[in-house]
């Protein structure tokens, strides 16, 4: 019955609980209008779940290039469901795995979730749940196609899905025929606004004083960055490879902002 | 005898009559002429099926765009014949199988439609029975050769079939080899036109009063909608998507006109 | 010895038997000179093998678009020919089976029929037995290799073998290297004339008078069919899909010639 | 020892004798020069095998269209040679054989062979052993490599071998590489030549007076044949398929003549 | 427990330990200032995975071309971190492993990292681990996937890891999607430069005084190498292949230099 | 201990003397300086190996045209080395391996030459050994990835391997990306040479007496042979092909000289 079926559900809930947490352990940092705005769009799919009776099933995708924070997006949103099933599918756990036992894996998951009245599941990095690879190009077909009938079929009766698919690659989705497969897409963008990468500069508190946060954006402005002008450096970067870069220019304490820099000039920005 | 074969028939049937209902709980709203014709065709060969003796084989296709209504058509038309025997062969139950397992399945339908003196097979989805992507493009060559070779084998004496498949591309089957294979292609349109769409809200009941309805039709009209000059957004909808949107509206009472309009815009129509 | 050969092919013969009225049981409407000519060409070659020692292998190609009456008509010749071994070997019994599973079923009808002195086996459908599909091309190519050799290979010494060989697609067996493969390669014409269709309309008794099968014929030529001038719709339709649009007509008794014209339009001739 | 050797070798040489007459049956016809160098040459291989000590290893190739005598001819050469062993590798016998299967097949021969001290293997229709097909092209690469190494490899102390291999087209076997590959490579020509043509109606008694003969050359001529000005028709066929196309004429015994003269213009010469 | 756990790490690092001498037996050499400002940016990764808690996985990339000594200095660095965890992944090891069994030992080495604190991986030779071949080009895209994952997986909680890889062909990386998947790309270039060329000739005594090097540096000098204008032969060998021209020079006593300067001349410098 | 693991490693030897000896029965003419020239090279890699302490491990390839004399010469350079463990790793005994056979077979011969001090390995044919086919072009891409890799890889501590390869094409190994694997490239030349051709003539004594021999290089002189002035033919023969001729020539004593002409003209050159 009901009850037990919640029970069984409890375990998966709990070490998904730990692999939300894992991925968003540095936390988010709200740099930019577009955060907030991702996080609540979010919100109103959760509800229109909770609420309607005529779609039983809503799925999203957050795309944008790599390392622009879509996994941490897409895991708060879904933590912040307090849906009884949340749950993340992620290539990290499926290394070395065949395509039959990588299908058997994801459709378990969704299988799961129709124990549970409300269920949100993050499909994170579709191109490496696809093994996809531009050269051919090379996919796993098998993978594909249970995506694109996972991703449209009707839970069943009284059960409620929300999908949270994530993907560094918006036109390979298209060329696979994803397109039309999403009843909403989220761009995730890098930052490329000097004004975000002072506020995580600031954030992460890699200068003990504001003075020297404001030093650093200037040797940057000074070098070009910001100015927009068509020649000079562009500012393009995910906010997971700045704090990369953050870590790395930390290590010398002498010569912090200039590390940075020339870190973020050989990125050939 | 053919009283056991009847009995054997009888859990199939009831199987169906679950599957069936799922894909049509949201039911069939006559928002254009087509919606009927369609319907009545469909019941036309129902009867050829069950009175001539000379084609107890008769297979059609329905198709049209992604979300244009062809399953629940399809569904309807076959619950609706009183046949004995009634299936719906989708890819949905088919996650993950094998190719071998696909074709079996498939296989095993017909033969089991054989056990019945008059049969309905409803096959769904072809291309992602096919297990199609246009890169390459790849399919399943097994599936395809079994489909060809089903679709044109007769049942045995005293059998009758009546084969309803479904596909989101004409093209692709025209490709594959199946031109030919069927005894009538009908086409199944998007919504492309205002009044099936005031149809369609009126229904579904997105506002409480006929004023709030055409108040949100001299928006979208307004936007361009349907004035069909090359210029202005040109409305081409599926009703599933349709449908899809006006729940997300509804999510927001205060502006639900509002953001009806701007999902279809963000549609890039 | 002997007899016990021809014992263990009775069986097969029985089995056979059955599929072949299967695939004949519409008949054969003689509806134009070439019908009858086919038919006595299958006569003289059944003859050939029967009489001469020279070649106790002979085999034949029918060959024509779609539905012309390919399998009829080799089922027919095969039939008539009274031999000891007579089998249908056709891709509807093999749904599902792979490529090693068809050659060993294809091998085996071949080295049955070993064991009767006098045998023709019908090979219906190359393309389907063959798995071919355009694109790509895929195909099966153990089973390609395998007819190659079987066309080609000599029966023991005192066993004779006729083998008739159906197909919907000349070029691709050219292109397969089936030319030269043939004793023979005989064309099944499509209906391309007005008194065919004629003739057939009155023999399956579509009205009840000679004078509903003229009007009918009339209001086609009015149509333009039969006038051959470049531009009028042109007359080209296998008498199998005749026959079924004939069975579809005939459903709406008020307007069985209109129904029926309006079907051969929609066919695009 | 030796003696025991030669015990062992005895079965496989009874098996292959049967195997040989039966391609061989309807004999050598002499109906050019060619025929009888193509025999000589063969002989001369067979001696140099018998008595040179520096080359215990040699392989020629029989080339020529479809049906003009080679597998006739080399087993005609190989048992004429007298060698304790003689052993015919057919695709006939390898129908549905998986490719290690078939190169297990080919390379027992081999060491078969090597138990006796002189041996020549005919190496029959190497396109079909290697399941070549035009399209894409696709063959066996393991059979093709195991072809390209025994061809090569140098029979143990004391052992010689002969290899005679036929192929229907000199090309393909250079595009996959056994150009350098034989000690000599023998093209077998079809007919060409209304004299030969005259000689085997002879041959055969297609015609019960050597006027008859003379009447139908007289018709062949008459339509052109053997003019050779670039209009007429060209005679260009293998002595097989002449062969067969006399055995269908004489089931017409009113109009032997005729019936071969179409069937000639009916091959598109 | 974690000293349960260290204990079981020994063992794989005693091994490892071994592995990494056999590759760095020859010594390094500072014949430029890139190789110790080499040595010193991997130190510093080395101490940036040691404190840092927001960067818990770091990943370098040392490139160049074939015998650069790419893998004798990602050795040296990983040997002088002092990590508890140090590992060499090379396909040495892997001759003959099928797709899966590269990929289980892969992840196996990650997996057992995750059991120490501090962990460092040397992944050697890219191409060679993916089976990479430019024909096609062919690799096997199970390896490539597994190490796209598994170069972006951060380590449990508590545990860091640093990945030093190795690789002959930046651009093929790039191709396979291996852009922006390293913290840092580290070029290890060829020795280009004269005086680099005699450093290396005096560190090996490949002469027994300082006037015999001076004289075959005079010797290429003439000969050309070291001008840099366009005609002359360029110096540019990877110090891999120097090493292994010298010791084939030293084989014939009396014309040391002339043997170096024709093999280098030989490679088509 | 090392007296044990030379036990072990002597029956390994004995069986490879057999192997070796088999491709050098016929001898080497020295009908050339390169012949002489390349075996002393042999040499003195064979002393490199044994002396030096930097380079354990050298590979060297012998390339030239089909029949050029590569086998004989690796083999009789591995023979005179006097090394405890010498072997031939040829595709003649690698008939119907399956990849993975292969490249166990190849891997164990790697593994047994580590058990000896010194070692030699002749890795023979290596297109056939990668099964390559100029058709795709196919070949076995495990097989290449085990010998890029062992023909890489250092021999554990205090034991130093010989590498000698053989191919037929140099440029396809370029292209699988040999190059810069081999310490040494040298080349195998046909003959093209009248000369060297007398010279071979003389040492087989295809003629009784000097003046036979001279009458025969008079008569290629006269067919233009050695003229080499862009019109007459040209000499352009692999040893091995030749040796085959001249035998093939004996068998007519009549015509010796015309026999060996006509042969010549024959291989189109
Ligand atoms: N506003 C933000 N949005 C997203 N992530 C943020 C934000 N602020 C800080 N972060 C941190 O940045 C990192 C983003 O990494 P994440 O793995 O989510 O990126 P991604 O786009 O999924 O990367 P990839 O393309 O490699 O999958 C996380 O560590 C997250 O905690
Ligand atoms: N006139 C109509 N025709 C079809 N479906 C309708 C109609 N009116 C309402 N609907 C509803 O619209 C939805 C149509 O979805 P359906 O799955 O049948 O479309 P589809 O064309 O099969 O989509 P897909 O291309 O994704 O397979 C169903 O929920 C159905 O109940
Ligand atoms: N003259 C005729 N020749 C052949 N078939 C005829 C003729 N007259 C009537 N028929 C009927 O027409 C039908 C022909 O169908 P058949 O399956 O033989 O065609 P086909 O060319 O083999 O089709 P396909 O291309 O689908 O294999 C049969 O039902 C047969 O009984
Ligand atoms: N001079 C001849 N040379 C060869 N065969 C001849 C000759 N005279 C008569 N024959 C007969 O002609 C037939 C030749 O057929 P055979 O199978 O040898 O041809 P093939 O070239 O091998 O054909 P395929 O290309 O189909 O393999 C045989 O039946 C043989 O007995
Ligand atoms: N400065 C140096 N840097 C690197 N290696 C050096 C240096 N000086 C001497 N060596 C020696 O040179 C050799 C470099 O070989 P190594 O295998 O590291 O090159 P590689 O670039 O990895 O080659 P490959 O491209 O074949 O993988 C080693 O034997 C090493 O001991
Ligand atoms: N100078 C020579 N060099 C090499 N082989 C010689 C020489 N003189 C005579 N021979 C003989 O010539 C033959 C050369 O054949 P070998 O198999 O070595 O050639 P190959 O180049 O390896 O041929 P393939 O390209 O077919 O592998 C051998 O029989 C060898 O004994
Ligand atoms: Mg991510
Ligand atoms: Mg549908
Ligand atoms: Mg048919
Ligand atoms: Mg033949
Ligand atoms: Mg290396
Ligand atoms: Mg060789």
């Amino acid at each position: 019955d009901f009850m037990n079926a919640l029970d069984e559900v409890q375990p998966a809930f709990g070490v998904s609980e730990e692999e939300l947490q894992q991925v968003i352990q540095n936390g988010i940092i709200h740099f930019a209008p577009h955060v907030d705005e991702l996080l609540k769009t979010g919100q109103l799919f959760v509800e229109q779940v909770r609420v309607s009776t005529r779609t039983p099933l809503v799925s999203i995708l957050l795309h944008g290039p790599p390392g622009s924070g879509k996994t941490a997006l897409a895991a708060t949103i879904a933590s912040a469901s307090g849906y009884p099933f949340i749950k993340l599918l992620s290539p990290d756990t499926m290394v070395g795995y065949s395509e039959p036992q990588k299908v058997a894996a994801i459709n378990k998951v969704f299988a799961d979730s129709y124990k549970s009245p409300l269920s949100v599941i993050v499909v994170d990095n579709l191109e490496r749940l696809l093994d996809w690879t531009p050269i051919g190009p090379r996919f796993s077909n098998s993978v594909l196609q249970a995506l694109l009938v996972l991703f449209g079929r009707r839970p069943p009766k009284g059960r409620r899905l929300l999908i949270i698919a994530t993907s560094s690659s918006h036109s390979i989705l298209t060329d696979l025929g994803f397109s039309e497969n999403f009843d909403s897409e989220l761009r995730v963008p890098p930052i490329s606004n000097i004004h975000s990468f002072e506020h995580v500069l600031t954030e992460v508190e890699l200068f003990n004083s504001a003075a020297g946060t404001r030093n650093a954006i200037a040797m940057l402005q000074e070098a070009g960055f910001g100015r927009d002008d068509g020649q000079s450096p562009v500012l393009n970067i995910g906010v997971k490879k700045l704090l990369s870069l953050i870590e790395m220019a930390r290590q010398e304490p002498d010569a912090v902002a200039e590390r940075l820099l020339s870190a973020l000039l050989g990125l050939g920005m």
